[in-house]
């Protein structure tokens, strides 16, 4: 709640993550609507375990506005189908073509690829229809710049601009600038926008917003340079997914061009800025001061 | 413009195209924008010239309610961004595996399965960014309105929903009641949907919604039974792709179910309803009943 101070980190993050479960599991059609197939196959990756770190930064965010949490609900769930979609299209046969996703197999294993390819398509579709549910109480306006801000962000300039990029940077060498842009526009859009939203539904004004999208810029950065040092040093065990893929694969990361020990460093001085950002936010944006340290001393 | 009374359907045709055209050039980024690769795809599919009826259809049902233009193009390019997207994946190696589409190469086979799934996704997203823009004049609610329908339409329950039933009714004896279901969610889902959202950009009253909407489920399963139609009788020369794949496939189809006659009596009577409800409409909704003609005389 807005301005309690949060020791619990953990309590917390359990806490909104059973929110935004109980959320997500209205969002989408029941299994069995017809055609049952691809509602199964929706359902199978939108419920594989994930952390929620993006719809509980959306969360966090409105909080920090002074937001009750109703309200920001739609637009938590919305991130977390666009995020879920945006790894069934990576994993395809045709991009990462990976067998396994948090430990299980991945959708097109298991449902095949044309379903695990109109899955991603419904789930992103949905993302749109969730997000454009006007809660009590918030002018319609807001809600349109809310989906405005998603689709950039998941666009052929934001999300998917990234993943492009991180394709064809495949197999060669990459400057550090383009490990950047990868970054901040595969991963860092995505965070970036949760914290916008948030801030958008839970009625920011225009100097809160700036300082939620620079910290989302921050912590979206750290976010990945972690994922790319985790792929390294973790197995499947805590991944929940074959460890050293990307080396194996010659992807562009943060370890790959500055080193391992550079890039912990890098990731530690991000966090720490997002930390401070934070701060200037005042008390009700502790959750997101704490998740800052959360994202650096994750270990899947 | 509303009111003027449409004498020649096919100038009118090639007026609205060209004013569809240019806004549709404003809707994506342009080609070189970083990174190119997904800008070039998007735009080869975009522009492989399409006949733009749905964006025509968004704005005559605009003109119907007595609306002018311009607050009507957001939509009108919304409707033509999924419809390509929705081309694009259906022709991937997973769905149809096509390599031609308008008597051109199918994007994948120009740039390759993970950008054409991609630009898929792109344009996707991009429908939701172009349509959430609020014209001037429009009140931000009706905007929000346009954007659920469309993403309902496009959904699980509608367009992809129809997809999915459509790969799993190949190749085995399908009722006409599925074939039924197909075509209206397939097709019919998004063309009811340009109805809808050019009545609700247009400012259409309930009344005038439920006739647009009634028009549009009309035309739509009109369109689609001629469509199979077409697939039999129409060569590579008139159609850009085979014909009669539909039966190599076993695909599920009209006159597959009733035979071609019947098929063709059906479209008819389609057709005429279509033209009775939109002059119900009033003289504003001419061009509405002008298109319902052609569609059962179109040659490709």
């Amino acid at each position: 709640m807005p301005g309690v101070r949060v020791t619990e980190l953990h309590s917390y993050l359990a806490a909104r993550r059973e929110l935004v479960q109980e959320a997500l599991e209205k969002s989408l059609p029941p299994e069995e609507s017809y055609p049952p197939a691809i509602h199964r196959a929706m359902r199978y990756s939108l419920f594989a375990g994930g952390k929620r770190l993006r719809p509980i930064l959306v969360l966090a965010a409105g909080e920090a506005a002074g937001s009750l949490l109703a309200p920001l609900l739609p637009a938590a769930c919305a991130v977390e189908l666009i995020h879920t979609y945006s790894l069934i299209h990576d994993d395809l046969p045709a991009m990462d073509n990976d067998d396994y996703r948090r430990g299980r197999l991945t959708c097109h294993k298991v449902y095949g690829e044309a379903i695990a390819i109109l899955a991603g398509d419904a789930l992103l579709t949905q993302a749109f229809a969730v997000l454009s549910q006007v809660p009590d109480g918030i002018a319609p306006a807001r809600v349109l710049q809310a989906v405005t801000e998603l689709a950039l962000a998941a666009g052929s300039q934001g999300l998917i601009g990234g993943q492009v990029v991180d394709m064809e940077a495949e197999e060669r060498p990459v400057a550090l600038e383009t490990v950047n842009y990868i970054h901040s526009h595969k991963t860092g859009s995505l965070i970036r926008a949760c914290l916008r939203l948030g801030g958008i539904m839970g009625g920011a004004d225009a100097e809160q917003l700036a300082l939620l999208a620079r910290y989302g810029e921050t912590l979206g950065m750290a976010f990945q340079i972690m994922d790319d040092i985790l792929d390294i040093e973790g197995d499947f065990s805590t991944m929940g997914k074959a460890g050293g893929v990307d080396a194996a694969r010659g992807k562009a990361t943060y370890p790959a061009c500055l080193g391992l020990e550079k890039a912990r460093g890098a990731a530690g001085q991000l966090c720490n800025e997002a930390q401070d950002i934070a701060s200037t936010l005042g008390a009700a944006a502790e959750p997101l001061r704490l998740i800052a340290g959360y994202v650096l001393n994750r270990q899947g």
